[in-house]
């Protein structure tokens, strides 16, 4: 017997809000863990209407409900296993993927991220605001558990005789000499990707290069059209490139439904390292890997 | 008599519109001040709320048509003179303000603005997009007309191996030596102000620093609180000096309706230089100046 996704979400947020701070510890894994499966649960009797790829390589399908359809969703990153998936959350929530290779780690992240965003395409049409804010607390306890330490959004910048605050996305700051990680969550950029790349050189700007590590996290970049329901991606490594060469850089792109076009960037020169969710958080990967090498917050 | 506003702005767009450039030459000036005179026309009748500014200095009013209302309006810079309004309109389109001080630049300008927009707001409830595209087809002819050159929307970037077209608001570009224009057109920025600062960047680091002119053109900061019908100003001035310190610095900020916070920035170390449309066009103003200085493009 579950409940609303909505009120689910709703009582999770209330939980994770603390006097204008955001706690992601331990005591909010339940309450995530049952959005996620409420999630599941309503969508799990819909019907999953397959939508014309324009992607190479990759299938999508639509949850239907009465006159109401979903956003596209990745049909092989996509566990309809309710129960693997949730073991798979509460494994990665305790801060280790021992055991899991990185394609289950991505179809785990995956799945949770898209479920709560299909129920609120299917019960609040047209409301981006709740999916958005949803992935941000999707990816804010996911990291917290690997870097043990809870997230700020905002940072006092002291520069002669201004002394102002910048609001920033999420920041998960290691300590003294340790990395501080910049991770900007967005469930989709197309052109607002420059704001991310800005945001990033004021960073290095008002604190050293180097001293940030960029690492935004995005949930995918597909487009349904609503009249063909014709499935694209919206890319633009031209200019990525150039945001790259002239703005800022990235320490690592995270998606967790990697886009063909920008996947290749990795390959080419100068690389812009972007990476897949599953690849990123599996063993032995930069997550693992940085947390090793400078240690974590506690 | 005069038609509908929306659809002499659709005709007005049309005609601008020529295999895939944008061309805003005389020909298409009796179509933008039909938009114009027939938008004045259907507010003349309309009543005029009053609202509570929490703006100091300024005084803002709504139109009314039924349950409706438009945005707010700046009272002292709207001006209900048809004739005065379109007399004025064609003189600044001519491509000379000889004769007209800065307040009435300013108000032939902010009036022929916000009554299309006044009208959007009134017969299209939530279109944001329809008020924006107008408000960058009023700047455009204004400003082609002191450039004598068209618009471009893109601009072609070769990079070693990389040879790509970057995306651009409009860019007048005066020739060979003479100083290129980049106008980013907005009817208000809040937050998204760092997009035009990051776009300068990468126009900086493509052609190097000084090559374009960056002079986003805004019309207002105002904001309407829905429930208590309270005007205030959403600014950032210290966000837009790290902006300043940190990504790129502009020519000029223009500004339609000149929020009190950032007419300051002006004043202080390092300036900022943001500046009202009437000072800006008016005899003897900056765009006067360098127009003189590096001459136009024909």
């Amino acid at each position: 017997m579950t409940g609303n996704p909505l009120s689910a979400f709703e009582a999770y947020r209330k939980k994770s809000r603390r006097r204008q701070k955001l706690c992601f510890g331990e005591d909010i894994h339940g309450e995530l863990i049952e959005v996620v499966r409420s999630s599941l649960s309503m969508l799990e009797p819909l019907e999953r209407k397959r939508l014309t790829s324009r992607v190479s390589g990759k299938s999508y399908f639509e949850f239907v409900s009465g006159e109401s359809a979903s956003r596209c969703v990745n049909e092989d990153l996509f566990d309809g296993d309710q129960e693997a998936v949730i073991g798979g959350l509460r494994q990665i929530l305790s801060g280790s993927t021992k055991g899991m290779d990185a394609s289950r780690v991505a179809r785990v992240l995956y799945t949770a991220a898209i479920s709560f965003c299909a129920v609120v395409d299917l019960l609040k049409k047209g409301d981006q605001k709740t999916p958005g804010t949803f992935f941000e607390y999707l990816c804010a306890p996911v990291l917290r558990s690997f870097f043990q330490v809870d997230p700020v959004q905002a940072l006092d910048v002291l520069n002669l005789d201004l002394n102002t605050r910048l609001p920033t996305d999420l920041v998960f700051d290691l300590g003294a000499k340790k990395p501080k990680f910049h991770v900007p969550v967005k469930t989709s950029t197309r052109e607002r990707i420059i704001q991310v790349f800005a945001h990033q050189r004021v960073l290095d700007g008002a604190y050293g290069t180097g001293r940030f590590l960029g690492m935004p996290i995005v949930l995918t970049e597909t487009k349904t059209d609503g009249r063909t329901k014709e499935v694209t991606e919206i890319c633009l490594p031209d200019q990525w490139m150039l945001y790259h060469l002239h703005i800022a850089t990235f320490w690592r792109v995270v998606y967790f439904d990697l886009p063909t076009a920008y996947g290749r960037l990795r390959t080419e020169f100068p690389p812009v390292p972007v990476i897949g969710i599953g690849e990123f958080l599996s063993p032995g990967g930069p997550l693992e890997e940085i947390v090793a090498r400078h240690g974590s917050a506690s």
